[in-house]
Order: structure tokens, then sequence, then C-alpha cells
């Protein structure tokens, strides 16, 4: 018995190293102080030029977006997925990027597939100039079936201490400014796939009426990277949502302080309509849908009123489509949501 | 249809974060900005007293040793593994911890089995004041079959740049000074269960005449934390290698400079008996046994031939029996086994 019989191939393993170390080093910015290979990545945080520093931090997953990655035999576009949602968690705060790192976890390992996935992480890190400076590729052939894989990232930025955006500045008569998402992003895949492999019968290559996309393309469009936009704000936004799971309502609650509510009209907002199909396809009703998904607002930024044409401009400057979709009244902490785009009756 | 019949249960999601940011909180310092909770952690760096700054980080999961709590139903030990193996590979390069992330993902939530996971790592975290600051905890019941799960770890640490320790001061004459491991650590579980498992068709509670522990026990020893002893040597240590997967070879030669030749004499080095009746069980070659375990050795420390007396007190001081194992020789970038405990004609 050796351990390549029992399913592990060191000299595999290696080779996807080797190759996943190169893509990171493109990434590399005049930070990074060691390469990848050694026990740990290096960043140095030397005269960073942030006064009371605070490092910024979150780890995710891609959830099961990944599985129809796997059905569409498509992996280059998982990895940009991973680092956007990564980013846009902590830009919600104030940071800025300073380094990821990536935990791959794979039944067998094909080098050619972990390098499909590491260079659409590679392609998001290298244009926010992000380095990725270590990992960890495990195979595991016990535990993920074969062709099965799991992907987690871990991004560290950083914002002054006095630069925090986590909602306490939120008052009454705010206005909420909502960004579209591009689709599902990386949330509601379980039920996404259930409802549309399972009771629907598409396959991954089905063409639907309303979409140009293939079924498979629409669900593995990257999740959008909201960075540039909140660059352009973040100087007197008082709270911003990134929109995943739990949808509208658990994250705009999040960042929301006492005896506020935020009274949201969806009207405005253009849903993209693979949301559609799966409401219908699965009899979903409206809430629901609205729990699980972000139906078509991928962030949202609360300003003062006095503030919000500005923030509009801004916002489009960096090439997004803000809608001003509500605003903050007093009241019980909550979300309310009104002009959402389905009604029961229609599920 | 509905996210829960899908299988995902939302409410589980959050009861199970619940009892997670609990958990979490008791290991907050007074560096940790923020709640868990929020859309990241935060950390303060501000006067963090290291001169030149550099963090290094690490990226760690546990391999299938999960598979063997599962097949035990002991979920509290490998929290710890997981935040011990992240500790060792970060203090290696003479950083201390600074905070801890963690990425959960698992078919079904029971928040009772997420507490007990997630309260081994505290345990250990608290120990080494480095704060659980964040982390994902994502169910996906098509990834994973009921009750598997896995588990990733993120570290940050900080060092001083001056004070990197990365193998390059290591030179001819150098001494090897083992640390003991108490088992396998977090390395090699593929091969060990198809050999135990499979081949020898023990169980985890099956009871061998070398050992006083079950199978699954043994199996499951928490991975040794090398930090203290680390911490002792640091300032003089010319390079430090932790023994993960690839065994001593692998490891040893990741640290060594151009021109230098690691040659060890493993005589002294008590190999757990596991090691035993795993190669036994399995004929696995003796070459073999050392690529894929650690064979007794957790970490090794390399010094120069004056400062051994000294490292070797301190690492003892620290609670550790350090063995001196061999010597840095020229030629060429390789280590070189020798008094190996077993032969092939015995495997």
């Amino acid at each position: 018995m050796d351990y390549r019989k029992a399913g592990v191939d060191i000299s595999a393993g290696n080779e996807a190293a080797k190759r996943i170390g190169k893509l990171a080093r493109s990434t590399f910015n005049e930070r990074v102080v060691r390469e990848v290979g050694g026990f740990g990545g290096f960043f140095s945080i030397e005269k960073l030029g942030v006064e009371n520093p605070v490092l910024v931090s979150s780890s995710d997953g891609i959830g099961t977006k990944l599985l129809v990655a796997r059905l569409a035999g498509k992996y280059d576009s998982i990895g940009e997925d991973l680092v956007n949602h990564c980013i846009n968690d902590i830009a919600c705060c104030g940071a800025v990027p300073l380094f990821f790192m990536d935990y791959f976890a794979i039944s067998g390992l094909k080098p050619t597939t972990a390098e499909d996935i590491i260079s659409g992480m590679v392609k998001s890190l290298a244009k926010y100039n992000c380095p990725l400076i270590g990992g960890e590729t495990a195979e595991m052939p016990d535990l993920y079936s074969p062709g099965d894989f799991d992907l987690a990232g871990f991004i560290v930025g950083v914002v002054n201490r006095e630069s925090i955006i986590d909602g306490s500045a939120i008052k009454p008569g705010g206005k909420i400014i909502a960004l579209p998402s591009n689709g599902l992003h990386t949330n509601g895949y379980t039920l996404a796939r259930k409802v549309l492999f399972g009771m629907a019968g598409f396959e991954v290559f089905s063409r639907v009426d309303s979409i140009d996309n293939t079924v498979g393309e629409e669900l593995l469009l990257p999740h959008i990277c909201y960075l540039d936009a909140i660059s352009k704000v973040k100087d007197f936004a008082r709270g911003i949502a990134h929109i995943t799971g739990g949808g509208l309502k658990d994250n705009i609650i999040r960042i929301l302080p006492e005896k506020c509510r935020a009274e949201m009209d969806l009207e405005g907002i253009k849903v993209p309509p693979i949301f559609d199909i799966i409401q219908r396809s699965g009899s979903i009703e409206n809430d629901e849908m609205y729990r699980a998904f972000n139906m078509g607002v991928g962030l949202v930024i609360i300003v003062d009123d006095p503030d919000v044409d500005r923030a509009m401009g801004r916002v489009k400057e960096a090439g997004f489509n803000p809608v001003i979709s509500g605003e903050i009244a007093s009241g019980n902490r909550d979300v309310i949501l009104k002009g959402t785009r389905y009604c029961q009756s229609d599920g």
C-alpha cells in the first residue's frame, strides 16, 4: 500500500502547487516580502499610511455555485466570485483590500482544473491590487466525490478606526441607494439548482426564452465587485450592506442602529429574469424569494438625505447604475420591502 | 418549494451562528474592535510594538482526520488540531499569532456539532491569546453527504521583518533538534484510514496490544502546538520546520539554503506505536512511511553548533522533550535520513 494507491497523488499536488505559485506571483506587489511556498505568506504593513489601522477580515465560500461550474465544466469564473464576494464584505466596512489566501479542497487533483480556478481568482485579485500570498490545497478523495471540490477565500484589508462604516451613523431621513446585481451572485444556489435542474428539468446548456445565455451561463455570471463604487462614497456613506445569504432584509438589518427602520420601494429595481424563472419553476413564495436571493440588488448604500445626489453621481462615475430605493424611518430595527416585483398569486 | 425543503435551514444556521458567536467572544482581547457578526472581523494593529511589522498568514485544513472524528462521533478535538497546525506554521517563521478565522462547510447544520467543533478551536485559541474574529459557516447538502463536513482555518500573525526565520541563515555545522509529535498530527489520514479501517479491519473502538487508547482515540490525539518552544529559541534559531504533509524530507528542504544538506540520525526518536501498526497492516515501504507521515517528529529546529545546549535547555523549559538528531553538512540541498526505525524487510 502507498499514499498514491490510497488516492493521494503527492506528485500531482506538487505540480498543481507549482502552477498555482506561478499564478500567485503575478498578483504580488511591493508589500509581499517572500514568495509563496514557505510555511506562511508574508505581507509588510510598514508605513501603511493609515492613522489608526484596523485590519478587517472576512472568510467566504461560493456555496453550491461550484456544483453548477462542475455541471457546465467551466471553472474559470468561480474564483472571481470568491474574490469579489470577499472584497465586497470588507469594503462595506470602509476597508481596502491588502491580501488574500485560499483553501481549495478536492477529491483528486487535476493540475489544470486547479489552474483554471485559481486563474479566475488571480484575474480579480490583480485588478484590485490584492496579492494572493498563500493558501492550502488539500486532496481528500474520501470526503469529496470524484470531480467535487470546495473553495474558500480569506481576505484581509485595512481601515482607519475612525473611518469604519458600521451603520451606527444611520438616522431617520437617510436615503437608501440600491446597486444592481447581475443574478444570484453566490447565494441561493441549493434552492435554484433544485428548482431549475430538478423540478423544471433544465440542463446547464438549456436555453430559456427570456435570457440570451444558457441556464448554466446565466447561473455562472460572476459576483459583481462593488469596491470601485464604495471607494467613491465611503467618506460620507452612513452604512453599506452587501446583499448575500438572507437577502435584503437580513443583510440590511445587520447595519441598522436601534430605532431605525429601512423602508424600501423596489419598484425601480430591474430583477434579472433568472429569478422569475426560478420562482415560477418552483412555485416559490414571494417572501421566500426575497429571503433566499438578492432579487436584483447586490449592494445597498445608505447616505444622509443631503448627500444623495452626490452619492448617485459618484456611483455612476464608477460605472454602476444606482437606484434610489427607499429611506430610513423611525421605528423598530426592521426592513420593510414594498413594490416587490412578484406577488404570491403569481407564484 | 422553499429553501428549507431544498435542504438549507436558515433558522438552524442562525442558531449555530449565535452559539459560535458566543464561543468566539470568549477569545476576544483588547485588540478586537467589533463583535463577530458584521460583514468582517475587526482587529486593531495600532501600537503593535513591532518595529518593521510583517503580517504572516497561513491557511490550513485538517485533512481526512475529520472523517475519523465522524466515525468516532467525537468532534471536540479537531478544532484544536486546526488551530495548532496554523499556529505552528506561522510560528516557524518567527511570528506570533494575532487572530484567526474559520471556514466550516457542512451538509446539514446541527448547531450542537458546530458548537463542539468550534469549542475545540476556542480552547486552543484562548490559550494562545489569538481571538476568533469571524468565519463562514456554509450549509451545502448537495456537496457534502449527510454528516460530512470540511473545516479550514486562516491565521494572521506578525513578525519584525528583520526577525523573520526562513532558513537562509542555516550553515554547515549547524545542529538539528527534533521535537516529538504525539502521532499523525493532521497528515497522512487518507493512507492511515485505508490501511487501518480497510485492510486491517479495525474500527475506531478497536484496541491494539501496543497502545492504551482505542485506534480512534489514538488517531484523534490533537496536533501539538509548538509555539511555547519556538518562542524560547526564536532569537537565535536559524531555521524551523513544521513537519506536515511530505514528512521530514519535504518540509526540511523548504527551509534549507543552497549548498546545505541536512543529515539526520533518527536513532533517538521514539516513533509512536500507531505508525508501526499502520506500516505492518499495510505493508508500506519505509520511504513511503517517511514521506506520508511525520514518524514521531513534529518540529525541527536548526541552530548553530555553539547554541545547541542553550536551545535544548530552553525547549525543555517549555515542556518539550527535544532530541539532537543530526547536523547540517555541505552538499546539495537535500535531507538524508539515517537510523530510521523501520526497514523494508519488516514491511
